[in-house]
């Protein structure tokens, strides 16, 4: 039964005896039924809330309902056709595609840093994929021109500026290439119109364990991965000799305020003194620790963010705001970002418009159509101000504590260094696996996976072999979740 | 009244009195409300359906609700707070973003090629966003990893390719852009590494009517605008001494099917030949005409397509599958795509795992993140079949001829061609506006916008000053909303 609507739907005419006038006709109509999708939107959004939201955050259930991938595909029927199926199928199909999905939603989801839900930033986004609109114009998009101007505002506040640019990015590494591509821009302005060839050499600066994006961000603009230096440790970054590296210029240092697999914050403060001594644009990657920035006990970790020229920043990660959100924000009053991406084109952006044309920002990017990534932040923002998520960010640092001194407490678990930030990287070891400490990590992984019970990511690093890292952030955990990670750590490796 | 779920959410114990165990508490419970959260979400859907579905497809109501930035601004109270609101206010929240922004669904939004609904695509971007999962590897996204393969196979298909590869990416700017470097990669290798420096100048052939993400994508990627030569026109393409220019190297030709104002289709067969003749890759641009691949009709119109190297193709504009859905396909089967834009992250794309690495597909994408944009597409596919498909690209085709042949009927319309697809482009000039065309579009657009009843894009191009483009394909419109257009154009300019 559906109440929501009265519009008047009227299926589609079969003219089958009257060929002459079957265009007309069909003309007439339209090809989309609206109570008959309605009614099916209806019915999804309960699968939805069942499946999703309720299951799939509810530790009773599994994280994963493990299935090889020819078992799943024969399972989910894939292949397209040429015919439609009727209604009921089709919402079997919604069931399937929830079923055997990951809940990422479920506090025992624990392998990336985008678990958890937040329901305010959920709502959202379904309005933000109703509303389908673009990113451009004022014209198109008039609520969301001012709401992205006035997030992008917020987050800014945050690092410390007044004024300033910015624009949402589909993902932290698009954000770190636009900070990239706008640096080089602003040391050569040449560069837009006659590229690279001509120029000297550029070096970028980073540290290793800085995210992979710095270097996929460099061959994808041209500068090459080569030119990536890589500073063995964020210290050391400080203390490079930035002046003349073999003939190449340097022009960017990425520091990272919260690296991806340790949770390791880089001493901005001095990595700015180099920054303006040698006047190098310095970026700060926070796509995962920019969100620090909302507690007053830890937002000493970026101390020095202020001094940046850029900052990336993912409220999709600490902050749950969902896939996603991720913010780049400039210092520059210049309007550099428009200026190195414009191309003005005049099918968008006419210049004979009724209105203020710096409403339009879509020039300020590389993409042309680009979503609406700012509602569900400010919405979410709306509901529980910056006061709760100070208070989500101080429990998620204080959630890694307990879970810290529980695993001391434990035999078997051997903590990579004392976490800096919510990132907890452990080695579980078995007795039988000493001297095989690497293995043990795939091998509770996959049974882990396979049992569904819940779900955290290894990895090896530099010259430290496969290791465990937690990332405790989701305000859906509680420490029965921890206790739980722990127990089942050893339960799913006492055997081996 | 929320009757979805049986979760049981404790709300959050305050205990003031007991400082010392505070952080026990806290520690105890999560911060989300489930059942509150639940009913907002549920509370949001409701005026979903109502405002943006219900109205916003209803001609009875306004495209619409126009009002100056600043009034607007104060309407929505944007500003972000330290404290958070009541369900209530930001349920008042939630209607008031949807009222004020623009109803890109209703038939009568014809301003850009993102028009309509589709209730089956609209339901895949629910379940999308509330499963929130990220495309990069088959732990986190088995059900997307396969369905995305699955997908662009079937695009493929319909191109001419039993075989290849692709991705789908984050609009077709960034779709031509991959294009692009991918292009680049295969004649130079060296140039991830070592970047362009050292390399020739390269060069970039187009036509003038062409995407500016040719431009746009030249400039971030290094290549700079100056190296995209431009054709004046798409047959001139053909016979452009690639061979040498100016001592650049040509790689890359970048062909349109389906141009943005025009809806112009290069001639791809005669484009291919040149293109084998000096081993450039050759990339078809049909982010807006791919679509006609649908159709036995019309898909002569990207004849030859099958000989390209790279196909861009967004569903989002003519399949009406929602913003954003952009499809690069490739032709090619030796891991280009990979092989370009690893970065070999040894946290996500570990080499020990259990099951085949290469569904982690992430890697093959120069973002991190990567949002998932098939489920939207494949529901709709599944739901209406390729045959629904290619009906509703018949019906545009045949609703354009319709509204070109009302048009001839009337005073004061001027076509500026006889339209190749589904783009109408004509001038209205009343008697008192002759010598002065150029300036009518743009105060019909103000009196249209602020009056709400349609919406429909103007520019100039060339040397032709503005006119309007109408773009008919939404499977919403019918030919009651083709006369409404024309009579409205009459109505707004009549007086001028």
């Amino acid at each position: 039964m559906l109440d929501f609507c009265k519009c008047s739907c009227v299926t589609l005419l079969t003219t089958a005896d009257e060929p002459e006038s079957h265009i007309l006709c069909d003309l007439n109509e339209p090809l989309v039924d609206h109570t008959e999708g309605q009614l099916f939107l209806n019915d999804t959004f309960k699968i939805i809330m069942e499946e999703v939201l309720c299951k799939g955050t509810d530790i009773k259930h599994k994280v994963c309902e493990w299935k090889e991938p020819k078992e799943l595909a024969l399972l989910l029927d894939l292949e397209l056709r040429a015919t439609g199926e009727p209604q009921h199928r089709l919402l079997q199909r919604v069931q399937d595609v929830a079923k055997y999905s990951i809940k990422t939603s479920h506090p025992r989801f624990m392998n990336q840093q985008f678990g958890g839900v937040d329901y305010h930033a959920l709502a959202g986004r379904f309005l933000t994929e109703a509303l389908n609109t673009n990113l451009y114009t004022y014209e198109v998009a008039p609520v969301f021109v001012l709401m992205e101007a006035e997030v992008l505002r917020g987050l800014r506040q945050l690092v410390g500026w007044t004024e300033g640019d910015g624009l949402f990015c589909p993902g932290g590494s698009a954000s770190n290439m636009y900070a990239m591509n706008i640096a080089r821009y602003q040391h050569f302005p040449e560069v837009k119109s006659q590229g690279l060839c001509g120029l000297p050499r550029l070096n970028i600066f980073t540290s290793s364990d800085s995210h992979y994006s710095v270097k996929k961000g460099a061959a994808f603009l041209g500068i090459g991965t080569d030119n990536v230096i890589i500073a063995p440790s964020a210290r050391r970054l400080c203390s490079f000799s930035v002046s003349v590296y073999q003939g190449a210029v340097p022009f960017f240092v990425s520091c990272t305020s919260g690296t991806t697999v340790r949770g390791a914050f880089d001493p901005l403060d001095l990595i700015a003194d180099v920054c303006e001594k040698h006047k190098l644009w310095m970026h700060v990657d926070a796509a995962w620790g920019g969100s620090v920035l909302f507690s007053k006990q830890h937002s000493h970790l970026l101390k020095g963010v202020y001094r940046a020229n850029s900052v990336s920043w993912n409220p999709h990660k600490m902050l749950v705001a969902g896939l996603q959100c991720s913010a780049l924000l400039l210092q520059d009053t210049t309007d550099l970002l428009r200026k190195c991406h414009s191309a003005n084109a005049t099918y968008l952006f006419q210049q004979d418009k009724f209105y203020d044309l710096n409403l339009d920002v879509g020039d300020k990017s590389v993409q042309c159509s680009r979503k609406v990534d700012c509602l569900k932040l400010w919405l979410m923002w709306k509901a529980v101000g910056s006061i709760g998520f100070a208070e989500r960010v101080d429990k998620a640092f204080n959630q890694a504590r307990y879970l810290v001194e529980q695993m001391k407490k434990r035999e078997g678990f051997h903590l990579l260094q004392e976490p800096e930030f919510v990132n907890v990287c452990f080695w579980f070891i078995p007795p039988s696996m000493r001297g095989k400490e690497g293995m043990v990590a795939p091998v509770i992984k996959e049974r882990m996976m396979k049992q569904g019970t819940m779900m955290v990511g290894y990895q090896p690093l530099g010259n430290k072999v496969n290791f465990f890292r937690m990332v405790v952030f989701s305000p859906l955990l509680t420490q029965k979740d921890m206790d739980f990670f722990l127990d089942e750590i050893e339960r799913l490796g006492k055997d081996l």
